[in-house]
């Protein structure tokens, strides 16, 4: 497998399967497409028409999109572990993620990914404010519900971890006050060695994209 | 079960897991929440804490999110029909779902789904007509590929088809060409029962949702 990706100081979307993939300890190549420089979409576009990483290559496969990789790598090399083996438990870890995949706006805009940021502040705003409260019960509902299991959202690892890991990773960088229970489940995904190797690989990179410099 | 939608004039996601459920012929009841309105809101958080249609009840499960139930339905009711069977096919039609899911912003913007308002136009835009050519391509390249197992984008109708079918009827309303292969596709959905029955359904609404009153 050669999961194409892009820096990862910024590329949220990219962490997610990489961190399935690495937490899993699955052999894969890694190839990195820095954003917005002048080769970027003409790179990307080469790996695949939708014209965004993450990309995943495997034989003549390309599968695109952060979700449908870590679904695919789930059935093909997880025996379908990437979700909890409870069925109503992995609809609400499915629910979960998609709502981070297609929604969060606000959480996606104005704090955008920046491992080397630690320390801005942005400015609050209502839907901000809202999301950040959705996002911290949702969290601390999942730990309540599913504790028994293990430390991360629905107990054992899944692809809903890896969904929420670049939202821990702005919550850190910007300075959201967290419940209890939300700000120990933060912990738990930003001390994992995986995380920890990203992170460090993001802030030695040297690239700057202009649009995901928020905050002062 | 208990599928909750919106108008099905306007909400293109309740659409979706409504057109797998009909399709398939399962067994439902409906409840319906017009947008838009002053209890819109409060009602829909009582169904679900995301606070979006369509929500999926099912005993005591909640399952939110258009895509997210579609999984949850072919898991448990379809016997995982809702995809192809076939790894690497069911992995394309993931990620197309998912990119339909998680993009296509300038269709979803300036073209709402409006079932009545057939013979109006919207401005066109560089973003917009970008992402017509590249739905047109992935339809017409799907189709191309996967003729030989039946009219729908992967051969049979799965979960992909769902995903699409507000844009299709969006593609008709705002009068949109398209390539012979790709219209043939749209024709193929527009003209299913389930969808007809939709589109009337939704044709006899009186409610209006201002936002989704495009073009002219
Ligand atoms: N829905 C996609 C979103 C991917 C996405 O937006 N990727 C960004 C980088 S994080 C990208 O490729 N941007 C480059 C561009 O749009 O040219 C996914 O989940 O993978
Ligand atoms: N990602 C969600 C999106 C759902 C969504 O945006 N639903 C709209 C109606 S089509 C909604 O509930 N709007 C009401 C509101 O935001 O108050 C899904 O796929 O189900």
């Amino acid at each position: 497998m050669k999961l194409i990706i892009g820096n990862k100081n910024y590329s949220s979307w990219s962490l997610r399967p990489w961190l399935l993939l690495a937490t899993h300890k699955l052999a894969f190549d890694e190839e990195r497409i820095p954003l917005d420089e002048p080769d970027t979409k003409a790179r990307i576009l080469e790996a695949s028409e939708a014209g965004k990483v993450p990309v995943l290559k495997d034989g003549d496969l390309t599968v695109w999109d952060s979700l449908a990789i870590c679904e695919y790598v789930s059935e093909k090399y997880l025996d379908g572990r990437g979700w909890p083996q409870d069925l109503a438990a992995r609809a609400e870890a499915r629910a979960v993620s998609a709502e981070m995949h297609s929604g969060l706006f606000a959480i996606r805009g104005q704090m955008p990914m920046n491992c080397r940021a630690t320390g801005r502040r942005v400015p609050m705003t209502p839907e901000l404010e809202n999301e950040i409260a959705r996002v911290d019960r949702l969290w601390s509902d999942c730990r309540a519900k599913y504790s028994a299991g293990g430390p991360w959202l629905f107990g054992d690892f899944s692809i809903a971890d890896c969904m929420f890991a670049p939202v821990t990773s702005r919550f850190a960088t910007y300075g959201v006050s967290l419940s209890d229970r939300a700000r120990e489940y933060q912990q738990q995904v930003l001390n994992s060695a995986p995380m920890q190797d990203w992170i460090r690989a993001g802030s030695e990179e040297t690239e700057i994209v202009q649009a995901d410099e928020a905050g002062a």
